[in-house]
C-alpha cells in the first residue's frame, strides 16, 4: 500500500479525503491527522480517510504524498515538525490561501530530497469543519498550482493530477502573482462583506433596518460568515496586497459617492460599465482554456508518483479502472 | 367584473399579475399596460393579465385598484397622466424602491377622492423584464407598506391584503424611515458590488485575475448585474441617505485597512464581531413577528375593496374559496 497523508481534517482536508476515496485509487491508503480528536473521528466516520492517526509524525511515516490543509499561519510549524520524518522523494503540497510566504517557508524548512509544490483550490463555503466537507467541493473550481523553482516535473505533474482527481481545473501561477490576484478577487470581497455587516449592524437603527434586509444583503454579507481566524490569517500573510486593494476600493467608493451626490450621468455610465464588465466576465470572454489543459490532465500523474508508471499500469489492468482511456475525451 | 390595473409590465408588474391570477380572485379582471408592446405581449402570453391595454388612460378606466410598477422616477408622470381619469374611491399604490419622494408626488398630484398607500416589495433579481417574472417572486419577502397620512383604514387594509395575496409579509414603516433603512441594507450593497466590479476589472491584471475569481467574487458582484437604470433612479431619489451610508462604509473600510496593516488583534475582533452580527441576524434574534401580522392578513381585504364585504363573502361561498378559514393558522 502506498500512503497519502492529509494533515488537517477541516473542511478542505476532509473534502480532499472524500474526493480521493471516491476516486478509488488502487493500492493507495489515505491517512489523516488532526490535533482535534473530533475532527479525526468525523473524518473517519464519513469515510474521508482509511486511517485517522493522532500522532502527526506517525501519520507521515512512509508517505509518498503529504497534503497540508491547516490554517495558513500554522503551515510553517507543521513543515518544521514533519520535515525530518519525511521519506526521500516525498512530495509535500498544501492548500493555503496565500502562497508567497508559504513557498518561502517550504524552501527554508523542508529537507533536501523532498519536493514541494504549492496549491490553492479556489473553493470553499462559509461553514467550516469536517461535517461541512463535500467530495464535490472542488468540482469545476480553479486549482492554483505554484511550483517552487526546484520542483521536479514529476512533482508538478502529481499536483496537477491531484487537482484533476478532485475535479478541479489546475492553473499555473507564480506565487507572488497568486497573492496579488486573490487579494483582489477573494480577500477584498470578504473584507467588503465584513465592512457592510459592521457598518449597518452597529448603528442605532439596525433593529428596524434588519427587518428590511433581503436577499441582496444576505448575499453581500455571506462572506462575513466565513471563519474569522482563517480570514485573519490570510490578512496576516497577504497584508500588502490586501491594503493595496482596500485602498483601490475606497477610491472607487468615494468616486461613486460623489457621483451619487452631484453627477447622475457619470453614475449611470459607471453602473453600465460595471454591468458590462460582469457580463463579460460571466461570458468568459476573458478566459481561455485553463492553461493546465495542456498537461497530463489525469490522476495517472498522482498514481505515477505513488508507484511508478509500470506498476500503475498493472494496477489499472487489474482493477479495470483505465483512467487513460477515460480521459481521452475530457468532458470539461 | 371589478378591475385591477397594473401599470408597467416589467419584472415586478408581471410577477404581481402572475401571483394575482394564481390567487384566482373571483369577479376580478386584471388589466395590464406598458409603453413597450413586447412587454404587453409577453405578459399576456404568460397569463399575467386578462387584458393587455396599449392606452394608459383606457387601462385605468373604472379601476378600483391601480398598481404602478414603473421605474421610480417615472411614477410622478404616470400619476399626473392618470389622475384626472381615476374613478372616485380608487386606490393607487406603487412599488417604487424609494418612498419619500413618491409619497410627496402622490399628495401633490393625485386628485381628492383617490386613496394612496405606498408599497415596496423587498424582492427582485438581477434579470429584468416580463420574461423573468415569477408568481413566487414575493413569497416570504418583506412588503413595506407606507400609508399616506390621509389614507383610509380600508385603503391600508387593501394594500396589506395585496401583499398577503402575493405571499409577502407586510411591514409598516414611515416613508422617510423606509428610505434611510433601504439605503443601508439594499442600496449600499449594490454600490459596494459595483465598486468591487469596477476596481478589479479596470486594472491591468484583470485578465489573469479574473480566472481566479470564484464563487465569493461571483456572489459579491451579483448586484452589479442589476438594471443600471433602476439603480441610477434609486440613487437620484434617495441620494442623501445613500451618501450617508457610503460615507459610513468608507469609514469602516478605512478602519479595516489600518487593522490589516498594523493591528491583527483588532482585525480579529472585528472579524468575529461581524461574524456574530450576521449570525444574530440570520437567527432572527432581532426580528419578532412582522408587525403586519396583527392586521387582517388576508386577501379578503383586497376583495373588500373591490366589491364590498357582503359581495366578497357571497363570492367566497360560491367559489368555496374561504380564505378567512385558511388564514386562521398561517403557515408562515
Amino acid at each position: 500500500m502506498e500512503r497519502i497523508t492529509i494533515i488537517g481534517l477541516g473542511l478542505i482536508g476532509t473534502s480532499i479525503g472524500l474526493a480521493l476515496k471516491r476516486a478509488n485509487l488502487p493500492g493507495v491508503e489515505i491517512v489523516g491527522t488532526d490535533k482535534e480528536p473530533k475532527h479525526r473521528s468525523v473524518a473517519k466516520r464519513r469515510g474521508a480517510v482509511d486511517q485517522a492517526e493522532s500522532n502527526l509524525l506517525n501519520s507521515v511515516k512512509g508517505a509518498r504524498l503529504v497534503i497540508i490543509a491547516v490554517p495558513v499561519v500554522a503551515i510553517r510549524e507543521v513543515m518544521e515538525l514533519i520535515g525530518p520524518h519525511l521519506e526521500e522523494g516525498c512530495l509535500v503540497t498544501e492548500t493555503g490561501s496565500t502562497k508567497a510566504d508559504v513557498g518561502r517557508w517550504a524552501q527554508e524548512v523542508l529537507p533536501e530530497g523532498v519536493s514541494y509544490v504549492g496549491g490553492h483550490p479556489m473553493a470553499g463555503k462559509e461553514q467550516s469543519g469536517p461535517e461541512a466537507a463535500d467530495a464535490d467541493l472542488f468540482q469545476g473550481a480553479v486549482y492554483a498550482v505554484c511550483p517552487s523553482p526546484f520542483a521536479t516535473k514529476q512533482a508538478v505533474a502529481s499536483v496537477v493530477g491531484l487537482a484533476d482527481t478532485l475535479g478541479a481545473r489546475p492553473y499555473f501561477v507564480d506565487s507572488e502573482e497568486h497573492d496579488s490576484y486573490v487579494a483582489a478577487v477573494s480577500h477584498l470581497p470578504f473584507l467588503l462583506s465584513t465592512a457592510l455587516m459592521m457598518c449597518t449592524s452597529k448603528g442605532l437603527g439596525w433593529r428596524e433596518m434588519s427587518r428590511m434586509a433581503a436577499s441582496g444583503f444576505r448575499d453581500m454579507t455571506r462572506l462575513a460568515s466565513g471563519d474569522p481566524m482563517m480570514h485573519r490569517d490570510i490578512c496576516v500573510t497577504n497584508g500588502d496586497s490586501i491594503v493595496h486593494w482596500l485602498d483601490e476600493s475606497i477610491k472607487e467608493l468615494y468616486a461613486i459617492r460623489n457621483m451619487v451626490k452631484d453627477d447622475p450621468e457619470a453614475l449611470e455610465r459607471t453602473l453600465i460599465e460595471a454591468w458590462e464588465a460582469r457580463q463579460r466576465w460571466l461570458n468568459g470572454e476573458l478566459r481561455g482554456d485553463p492553461p493546465g489543459a495542456e498537461l497530463p490532465n489525469t490522476s495517472d500523474a498522482i498514481m505515477g508518483l505513488l508507484m511508478g508508471e509500470n506498476l500503475a499500469r498493472r494496477a489499472r489492468e487489474l482493477t479495470g479502472n483505465d483512467r487513460n482511456e477515460k480521459n481521452k475525451y475530457p468532458k470539461r
